[in-house]
Order: C-alpha cells, then structure tokens, then sequence
C-alpha cells in the first residue's frame, strides 16, 4: 500500500473529501532576501495571505514583442506542434499547451532564468530551484475550453511525486487577460487547506488530463463551500505582466468564445529539496515533459547578459 | 429554390459571408407611446443605437423570489424534465433550457402579459405582440457549457420563417449576472448588419443547435471584425433585471466553471404583423415549444390583478 509511506498530503484513495491543514510555510525565506530579489512587501504580505500575486508591467514592450513573436512561431511550427509536447484542445486540432519550453527553446530558457522570476522564486522557496514544468497556454479565441477547478500541487504531489508544498506557479502573461476572455481565477487563501479529491487515478491519466481534468478535480461541494467563505477573484492583466501562485492555490478558468486568444508562458519553480521521488498515486511516473525527473539541476542566472529580445 | 421567394435576409446558401444592411426600423412605434408605456428616453436611445438596454430592479424582491422557487420547482419536477420541451446539457443530464413555459405554466403565463414586458414590447414594436418562444435557461454551475455567437432572428428566418426584423427579446434576470459566471455577452449596433451564414441547414438541427449551435453561427473572421470596430459589453446585473434585446444584435456566452448558477426566463416578442410563415430555409418546421405557429394570437394583459407571487 503506497499509504504506508509517510504521505502528509494523501488523495485519491477512494475516501471522502477531507479538509487538510497546510504543513508547510507559504513564504520560505528569509524576508531580507525576498526584499532583496525584487519583492515589494506588500506583496509578501499578500502572496502569504492569498496564496498569489500579480506583478504589473514586469516585462517591456520589447521584451513582449520577443516572447509573442517566439510563441506565435512555435504555435505554427510543424515539428513543436507534432511533438509530443503539443497538446491540442479538446476535440480539435488547435493547440492548447506546448510544454517543456525552458529546455527546447533558447527564449524561454532566458525567461526562465531571469532575475525578475528566477532569483524572486529562489528567495520565496528558501532554496535554489530547479523547473519542475513549463509551459506555453494558448487559450484559443472563440474556441477556448475551460480548465476545471484545481490545486496543482495535489496533481504534483499524488501523480508526479512531490512531496512538500514549496514550489511556486510564475504564468507571464503575452496576451491581454480580462474578464471576458477565460482569465484565472483564484480562491484567496485556498492555500492555506489541502482538499482531498476522489478516485483512483486511472494509468496514462496525464494524457487525458492535460486536455480536461476530471481526476484531481475537488468536489463541487468542497468548491462551493471554500468559495463561499473566501470569494473568488479574476485576474486582469496587460501583456507583461507575471501572476505569481503558490503550487496549492485553488484556481481554474471558464472557457473563451471572444475573437481574443489568451496565452501565457508558464513556469514551475520548485525547491532542490522538495525534488520529486516516486508518485505517491499511480505507479508509473508521468513523462518528462510535464514533471521533470531525469534533469534536476539548479537553474542559474542568465550567462548570456543580452536582454530578451527577438 | 427558396431563393426564389422574396427574401431579403437570405442566409444559410453556401455562399460567402455577406453584410447586409438592416432593412427594418429598430424602434416601430412612435416615441410617445414607448413612453407611454414606461420607456425612459435615454432608454429609447441606447436601444436604438446598441440594439440592447439593460433595465434594473423591474421586479422587487417578492417577486423574484416567486419566480426563483418556480424555476426551481421546474427543474426538479420529472414531468417538466421530460417533456420534450426540455433541453439538457451536452453529454450530460443537467437541465439547460426549458421552453414554452408562457404557455404550460401558470406563473410564467402572467410574468408574460405583465405590463413591464408586454406593453413595452408593443409599443416597441408598434403592434399587438405574441410570444414567438419563451423558456427557462438554467446555466448550470461548474459545468455550464457556452452558447456561441449568433443572431437570433437569422435562425429565427431561415428556421422558422420570421420575415422581416421586428421582434424583441426580453430576458428577466432570475440569479445574478456577473463577469465571472457566464453572462450574457452582446456587440452593440451589430443589430444594424445582418450577417449572412455559411452551409446549409440539416434536417432536425433543432434537436442539436439548442445543445450547441454550429449553423447559424457567422464566421469568426466575421465576428473578430465587429468586435474589432464595435467592441464587446457584459451585461452585469442583480436578480429581477430584464435584458432587452433586438432580434438581430449578435450575443453569446461563455461557460461557467463557478459555483453559481446563472438563470434567466427569456421572453420572445414578436409583432403580430411580422408572424412566422414558411421557413426560409429548410422545408421542415422546428417544433411548436421552439417556435410559435400554430397558436398566434396576441398576448394580452393579465386578467387576474393579482401581483406575481407563489
């Protein structure tokens, strides 16, 4: 039985939905240091309190113009959307997510790498980090899907293996985000309880997954109830800018029928110590390109000093 | 061929997209009577220049808690829920729309001929009015599905044989309306082209287009470019709101991932002298709940005096 090992976090085992409390600080550092890498205090006041925080005007019209040009080329190249880390939406064809960006493609490695992400990450977790995901979200215009309510840590921690609350979501935002186009949208202080969700998750789940989430999904009436007692809020953003998420935030996004697209460039930091070991779910481990297992090594600063650009 | 008849807003012929000018007033009868009829000049005007207008507050709390436990009642009751008249979610069992409640049920009968809605359809419309379609739509929370793009009164022609643009839509808020779970989104002045659509339209469509809608829905190229010049409005609106709409403004919405159902009744005004004749389209005629024919008769106010109560 997987639940022999010491699990602090267990889900999926068939029982009822349980509340549990975090084990785990949200902010790990030292303060100094988050000062120091950039973090204004009254965003770790509220990054610790929400569980997230959006910077503003992060990146600059040059830097944008780089990273929309970059995924726009991607989104239309033949081998990026053949691999297998192109997932397509739902019944079509268009593209939904390419994953593992920060090790194929130079630009997003720069990205990844900034100070601006990187050394704020490091600083938060108390820990040099490595990238535990990335990815591009296209939110197709007219077509977009909806992503159902979730803590991505309880899909990290049962499917992929990672065994503590300390790694940390950074989505830069490469198109507008408003209330009409599927924007995130975020429990304030969700962080703070562990849901457990229902049922055993099935073998290759991830491959299903990735375009609708139906396992790892907490119950309707869990959601209801959290929402009730914290709200719920929308994320609005100009392109630029960098929604900052603890791994165990609730969030989800209703689907896009507007002529806008919305994408994002999204990393995952997480903590050298909290590096994934086996799943504590399903036997198999998830594939490289979603959960990174074979290559854990600290990212570094950029050695390449020129700016993000095209 | 159809094409044959005198049409003057033909679509659905496999053609290219075309943009017909409007060849209808927007506002039929005389400004005096609107005013008459409750209509608020500023009113008069945005409905004429956006082809819509949100009044707020039309029913008082005693009201809309009668309808709130009617529509609820409806939804639970297994006669209304299997009657064809029901609609349910695709792929799933929730109840999605309920029509032709005007007609089978007592309450909404009266919410019908109420002065509010009747008479400032009439006097919209300069004419006596019948009710063309009514219904329940319950958008479901969590897993409301979105509804597309589209004119009503181009499924309305080519599908039930509506001749000229001289109907009116009157959707009373029964749950809030907010950015967050799936709210009406409409393009204001689109009610002045008429845009034709692409394909023509299988036999039954009906069973499947109130699911979800494929034709009757104009091209994206289309849609990007109104939006493009006309922008986009959410209506936001508390319980006992009535969203008023021409039958040609182009509207849609997203889906609703949240916890709160959006609900509204939705009546379709219709002027006597514009009644369905044969569709313009397919030969067949969609059922009686969709569409009034063979029961056109002008709807009058309420011989009970009595208030709308449960």
């Amino acid at each position: 039985m997987l639940t022999a090992r010491d699990d602090l976090y267990p889900s999926r085992y068939g029982q009822q939905t349980q509340w549990l409390p975090r084990q785990d600080p949200v902010v790990h550092g030292a303060r100094e240091d988050l000062l120091a890498a950039g973090w204004r205090l009254t965003d770790i006041e509220a990054f610790e309190r929400d569980g997230f925080v959006v910077w503003n005007d992060v990146f600059d019209a040059s830097e944008i113009q780089a990273m929309q040009t970059d995924a726009l080329r991607m989104r239309t190249d033949a081998a990026c959307c053949a691999a297998e880390a192109a997932i397509t939406e739902p019944g079509g064809q268009a593209l939904r997510s390419l994953f593992q960006i920060h090790a194929s493609q130079a630009l997003w490695q720069r990205v990844a790498q900034d100070d601006r992400l990187r050394a704020r990450a490091q600083a938060l977790l108390g820990d040099q980090v490595y990238i535990h995901q990335s990815r591009l979200n296209y939110k197709p215009a007219f077509h977009g899907q909806a992503f159902d309510w979730h803590s991505d840590f309880e899909t990290w921690h049962t499917e992929d293996g990672m065994p503590r609350m300390r790694a940390v979501s950074m989505s830069v935002t490469l198109t507008a985000n408003h209330a009409q186009n599927g924007p995130l949208m975020l429990i304030p202080g969700s962080h703070r309880q562990y849901i457990t969700c229902l049922g055993e998750t099935p073998q290759d789940h991830f491959k299903q997954s990735l375009q609708r989430q139906t396992f790892g999904v907490p119950s309707a009436e869990a959601i209801a109830q959290m929402v009730e007692t914290l709200g719920l809020v929308t994320v609005e953003a100009a392109p630029g800018a960098v929604i900052v998420f603890d791994c165990n935030t609730l969030h989800g996004s209703n689907g896009n029928i507007t002529p806008w697209a919305r994408s994002n460039a999204f990393f995952v930091y997480n903590a050298m110590c909290n590096a994934v070991q086996d799943p504590y779910g399903p036997s198999a481990t998830r594939p490289e390109f979603v959960a990174s297992r074979a290559h854990i090594t600290p990212i570094q600063a950029p050695t390449d000093p020129a700016p993000i650009a095209a």
